[in-house]
């Protein structure tokens, strides 16, 4: 273990995106940087080169489902509503605790070779995924997703109690690169009765909350008919909103429902791909920006992108944050990078997204030597537009370095893959007995 | 000069979209497949090594601009009209022959880095881009782009007239891969007289056209305006339609136009990404389909896009194509490589796009050895949602290897991207001047 690594001889994106010729010394054991200055090479026990090179804040998917890589390209070109019921669920149901582990470890290779560094979670066998989380060196906020619709009284209350449990237990592991949240599946997923009974103990234990919001319009209605408000309204009125939590999707939204999303504090993930995909819709981006919602950014899970990379979604966001808006000025390249950045991180309550003295020792090393990123007017334009997940050489998270010249460090990657394909192959196997 | 290559020890996609073991035999003097079987290794004079890879048609890129790559990341974010006429005009008034050799040389790297092996040109010094190509040894449809307002009748006829000439100059250059069309930028770019004294002329000729075709909103008022109908039905009149004629985006196209557009066997090419950037709209790809009407993809200009890379592409297309359609099974992923291969093929007049006996050799190989592209599920779905450029090990052009496990063979690349940045600065200090 070394005491101190320095990013040296590259260029540095700063907060205010700037790009300065720095080097970035990072304090290795308290995973912090310590300053970003020239010619720091002198003071670290340990460099990494980043000649022809930017180095940019880790970035941060808000909203995924790792394990879900397991099913990349199982279903596609299908709507939500009966992909999830003809294809997701059934496969879900055979899920076990190993093919968790198995496609947690599979999506943490993929998301540490696309520069991305802390990713928040929603799934099943939580424990695998702090394990895996644990292995790979990566940050990550986990949990436990609660269905209730479909279950008894005391099942639905278990699956509910189960994702309290694991939120207590499994908070600040992993050497606190680790952290938790209840993660209600939807507001429509899970009974009104149980979201009273829970939330007060799950905000008396301090624990956020994350879940789906606004997703697509058939589950809007539901909410609707039921509560007969809107589901932001419903789920303020649950006490669900807070600036600890972060909801997913929110493609749906008015505007009174952003004003009370911007007054909570409570940030959407907008995840563009899984949206267009799944034709759930557009989520208006800019408005939601310009109403003061905090914004972050999302790949949802592989089955529904079919990547786990970044770079996809950032040009995504761009791209479709203008159509939505029916303007080209709208989502800037600089708004679409911080979403993916300080904006995640601020999401999912991290002290990162940002390359100066006191956040987090998050970084990705973008590699500039490529003719997709040739001529150089603007590299944050390149960074969004024109840059893809394959550009990243290193990824530095919590001050230790998780690849090396495109070498992912804490795996033996072939081992990963090949255990993945055999859990992938088995589960689907199973799911359609 | 080797006359047989055999890609040896992969999968290969078939026309109907199976996936067989078989190696891939080419007869690269005459630059045709010979035979997809397995074992043909021994017959072949060399072989390019396929192992943990997937044997495709070579992409067709069947809109582009390519020395606009020189103009990739200068002005972002803006609103299509604005951004021409303050950004990209007024470099584009600056641009030399040289300018045209460095950025198209540039994105002949660029393309046969991400499995590009024919594209469609519309730019100024076509000469520098046919010598481009054939050093490049990439297949092309190339030409001339006309526009006449703002230049008197003099200026407006030479204009046509060159771009005539060029067409007839440089057809089967470079041992056939390059093919010409005369480019009328736009219906409401070229004045209606000079369509009237060019149009005859060129089909006398025998020469194609390419042009855009209902890009935005601004431009169809216009035409319709002038003219009183739409700008379908406007080309149409002025002769411009035929099965040789292909038009780039499309956006904004009634069902008449679509009817139009099918009975000619007029091709339109699909630019997702450029189209969402500039916020132009979403092109009813799924209603043209539907309607008859032949859809190829293509990138648009890297100004506008901001890469040359069709798996950005194929990827916009099937999710850009779903919220177009409001229907998540529209554009699906067979039907988005189809329109990158055999479409575009067959909207540029090539005989290729397919992988079997007697098409041209046009193939990219991708490596399947990679995290992203975990579990095998579907293939084809791996093409379209999750496999970007970089995956493309090896391409093939007309029987020829221009990339082999990712170092391309015509091009010093780092002295191409050297002389494109050197050409880039120059040219928007020239415009800003």
């Amino acid at each position: 273990m070394t005491d101190t690594l320095a990013v040296v001889d590259g260029r540095v994106l700063t907060p205010a995106f700037d790009v300065v010729e720095a080097d970035v010394l990072v304090d290795a054991d308290a995973g912090e940087i310590l300053e970003v200055a020239p010619d720091l090479a002198s003071e670290a026990d340990e460099t990494l080169d980043a000649t022809d090179s930017l180095v940019v804040p880790g970035l941060v998917n808000a909203h995924c489902h790792a394990a879900m890589t397991l099913l990349r390209g199982y279903a596609d070109d299908k709507q939500l509503e009966a992909w999830l019921q003809e294809d997701i669920w059934p496969a879900e149901a055979e899920l076990t605790a190993e093919d968790v582990a198995a496609g947690t470890r599979l999506a943490a290779v993929e998301m540490i070779r696309s520069g991305t560094t802390a990713f928040a979670d929603m799934y099943f066998h939580v424990g695998e995924v702090v394990e895996a989380v644990r292995e790979a060196g990566l940050r990550a906020r986990v949990g436990h997703g609660v269905v209730t619709v479909g279950k008894d009284d005391e099942a639905a209350r278990d699956d509910f109690a189960e994702s309290l449990a694991v939120a207590e237990e499994y908070d600040g592991a992993a050497d606190g690169r680790v952290r938790t949240a209840v993660m209600p599946h939807a507001p429509h997923t899970v009974g009104t009765q149980f979201f009273e009974e829970f939330v007060p103990r799950v905000r008396e234990a301090g624990v956020p909350f994350h879940f789906h919001l606004n997703e697509t319009e058939v589950y809007l209605d539901e909410i609707a008919d039921e509560a007969g408000v809107r589901p932001t309204e419903y789920a303020d009125d649950l006490g669900l909103l807070s600036d600890t939590t972060f909801v997913a999707h929110g493609v749906h939204t008015d505007a009174a429902e952003m004003e009370t999303l911007a007054e909570r504090g409570t940030a959407v993930v907008h995840c563009p791909a899984s949206n267009a995909k799944l034709n759930s819709g557009m989520a208006p981006v800019q408005e939601l920006l310009d109403a003061g919602v905090p914004v972050a950014l999302g790949t949802d899970g592989a089955a529904s992108n079919n990547d786990l990379d970044l770079f996809d979604e950032l040009r995504d966001a761009a791209m479709i944050g203008k159509l939505a808006a029916d303007d080209a000025t709208a989502v800037d390249a600089e708004t679409a990078f911080g979403m993916a950045t300080a904006g995640g991180a601020a999401a999912l309550g991290f002290d990162a997204g940002r390359i100066e003295a006191g956040a987090a020792a998050d970084l990705a090393v973008v590699d500039l030597d490529a003719p997709h990123l040739t001529p150089e007017h603007d590299l944050v334009s390149h960074l969004v537009y024109a840059a893809r997940g394959s550009d990243v050489r290193h990824t530095v998270c919590d001050g230790r370095v998780l690849m090396r010249d495109r070498d992912v460090l804490a795996f033996d990657e072939s081992a990963v893959r090949e255990r993945a394909q055999e859990h992938a192959e088995a589960l689907v196997a199973r799911a359609e007995e």
